[in-house]
């Protein structure tokens, strides 16, 4: 069988990781080849960030045209159909599958469709065609965990991938995992009129979050959804999960149950034993530079096993190109941002607070209710919400920022840009915010850094 | 007639110039004096930028209700109860200024309810009393400019504050003058059922945003809005309105008349000319560091004549504060957010196309839809917007940054972050956006910058 050695570039994987890289590659003039099994986009596009979005805004609509009589709008008979939400998921989604290939050959990208499989460190096989470049990225992503509990792998209990082809909204729902992924389909389908249930191991939901912005979410959703903490799943039997807690055994039923523990890089089954690839059901190890083991051999996204979002893969991604034109960029994880569009949303960046408390930093921590803004309080009145800085008591550097309530997801990029620039208490105190908005809690609650702090 | 001398500092004027130095001048430890003649607040939280964004979100709340069929979401007989949206923004406006007294409390600052008049460039007579100190700041504001029209100020004519306290809907509304604050009411009007026209002497509305966003935003509010550009009213009489192009004369009635071709810097009837202040009509002269011609007096605001925006005011009171403290601060004017809380929204920071051009700047502009970003697509389908950038070619420092869609609004602080400290396009693409968000096609837009315009 011949060699194709037509590229220089081979990326594994069409997600955010892979695709992202492919245009950066192409736009920087290398000859790539972009390798996708299902559907180009990968499980953002097509099973994840992107659907959820959708059906949440279907849900936010709904919220609004019921529950607007204190803005002096009042509505009869608001009635909700989940085919033509569903229709709406299907219509976007392939509207940024064809983006995403209108960029692949803007770029001069090649794509393949077909399932690859490593031969050697540099050739990959596909649809029964060997290729071979000096530089391999792999980006494969990673699927949802299913945990070794009875009667989770019958059939009976969806992940994330299949909740979304329902047609219906569910009568009862039972999300186990209150992770990122449980919770936005929970806060969706309570919003809509599902009778939810979240069963989560731990004591708080979203182990991500700042604990006390977790614990302001749960307390807004509890209106809606009803919470089973430290409570530990122990058998699902059809419809029916069986649980434990300190309170002893239980048992509910649900129409549907949502299995969101978590999601696995996706490393089997590729040849990466075969080639010599350093790796573990954890992840593919790499440095700085998304670097693997093997020389010309870079491993991006998902599939490391490190930060487990879209935005970090695309990161990622941008690195190890960077490092394969001879720039030297490396990938830093202090100032991802992660947001959770929830209703209410919450969106943080840098540390939280407990992240501080477990590596002993010496740090200010301020915090203000989201009524300081006059915008949040014409738009959301007195729904609670808070904004949170976390600074470090000695250089007085921004080292976190977290929020929830309002559209707080729109505004977190600037505070990721703040800490990866390192920039100090001072220097964000100069910046001017546009009044009236939400943004501006940022700054009012690094003015409440005490004044002895301030280093001029 | 003792004087009292007892404090640091003295301000005259409580908005957001005035309130914001006093805070953070208390926060630093002056004692302080804050001086208002009608309500803490001043005009934006009075009758500027809350109460109008209070309105703006019902009219939010009422469009979605109404027309989400595309989202799956349906609706019968939605109403609005203007009397109710007209509680609710008295209601916010109220806490708000409960807000600032508590934080003028929180940091020590006395104010005092009453007509200021200088006697001296350091001395101040209200409510017949007469104080001074070492350090005076004036924050008298603006008011809204009414032109030598025939019949404008007849009283049937309202400016930006009484169309704040109509308690009914207008059938039909006319605004003269597209700039912001005209296009906000218009937009708003418009979206809760009035007829509305605007007329602009100019051949574009709102000129202080980049021109492809006023376009856009104009023929996006077209469908909604009447505009009769390159028009000159010539006459008012009554409820109609006479007005002249160069398509000839004509004429238009409508039940309520808005006046908004501007504002002008308050500067009158407080002695300014007695104490020898350096002034005109077009505001009170100050440098960098907001000092004007007299020791120890400084001036911040619409009174200054320069970006009559609430936040500039904001941040020209903490330069003064800061100069008072002995801290090297200085304006700049470079990075200042605009907004305009339109249906759709837009928003800027940094130069505009037409300032790059009039000062003869060698720039890259690259532009991208909104439907870029998935959640645009997501929450906004396939209503027009984009993202634009403007970059310095020689340095490819980000110089500005053009938003219009989505809830741009909160976006673009970052943007301002961005720029004023200098940012270029390598720096901004290392930056980690969070996905999927509108905010996502700032980067976007930047890595359009083609190749061989990159500085590594």
């Amino acid at each position: 069988m011949s060699v194709n050695t037509d590229f220089d570039l081979i990326i594994v994987g069409g997600g955010p990781g892979g695709y992202n890289a492919a245009e950066r590659a192409g736009h920087a003039g290398l000859k790539t080849l972009l390798i996708e099994k299902e559907t180009l986009g990968g499980v953002c596009l097509n099973r994840g960030c992107i659907p959820t979005k959708t059906l949440l805004a279907v849900a936010k609509h709904y919220h609004i045209a019921r529950d607007s009589k204190e803005f002096g709008v009042t509505s009869e008979n608001v009635s909700i159909d989940w085919s033509q939400a569903y229709k709406r998921k299907v219509k976007t989604v392939r509207a940024l599958v064809s983006g995403v290939k209108t960029k692949m050959k803007k770029n001069g990208v090649t794509v393949a469709e077909g399932e690859a499989k490593f031969t050697a460190g540099n050739t990959v096989e596909v649809n029964g065609e060997k290729y071979a470049a000096s530089k391999i990225m792999i980006a494969t992503g990673s699927r949802p965990f299913i945990p070794p509990i009875p009667g989770a792998d019958s059939g009976k209990v969806l992940t994330s991938r299949e909740i979304l082809d329902l047609k219906e909204i569910p009568e009862t729902l039972a999300v186990i995992g209150g992770g990122v992924i449980g919770m936005e389909f929970a806060s969706m389908f309570a919003e809509v009129g599902s009778k939810v249930t979240v069963i989560e191991m731990l004591p708080e939901i979203v182990p991500s979050l700042d604990r006390e912005v977790a614990s302001l979410l749960r307390e807004r959703l509890s209106k809606k959804i009803d919470f089973k903490l430290n409570t530990k799943v122990e058998k699902i039997e059809d419809n029916k999960i069986l649980f434990s807690s300190s309170e002893g055994n239980g048992s509910i039923e649900a129409d549907v149950i949502l299995m969101s523990v978590g999601r696995r890089p996706s490393v089997e089954n590729m040849g990466f034993e075969d080639i010599g690839l350093d790796f573990s059901p954890k992840g593919i190890v790499t440095d700085e530079k998304m670097r693997t083991n093997l020389p010309g051999v870079w491993a991006v996204g998902d599939c490391t096993g490190k930060s487990l979002l879209a935005h970090s893969a695309y990161r990622m991604g941008e690195v190890a190109v960077a490092d394969m034109l001879g720039r030297n960029e490396r990938m830093r994880y202090n100032a991802i941002p992660g947001v959770i569009y929830t209703n209410p949303e919450a969106a943080g960046a840098g540390i939280t607070e407990q992240q501080a408390e477990a590596e002993g930093l010496d740090v200010i921590i301020e915090k203000l209710p989201m009524q300081y803004s006059g915008r949040y309080l014409a738009e959301y009145g007195q729904e609670k919400g808070f904004g949170k800085v976390i600074v470090d008591k000695k250089t007085r550097a921004l080292l976190g920022v977290h929020l929830i309530g309002g559209t707080c997801s729109e505004i977190i990029w600037g505070a990721s840009a703040l800490i990866e620039m390192e920039m100090r208490v001072g220097d964000v105190r100069e910046v001017i915010f546009p009044h009236p908005t939400v943004s501006e809690i940022i700054r009012e609650t690094l003015w409440e850094v005490p004044a002895e702090y301030e280093n001029y």
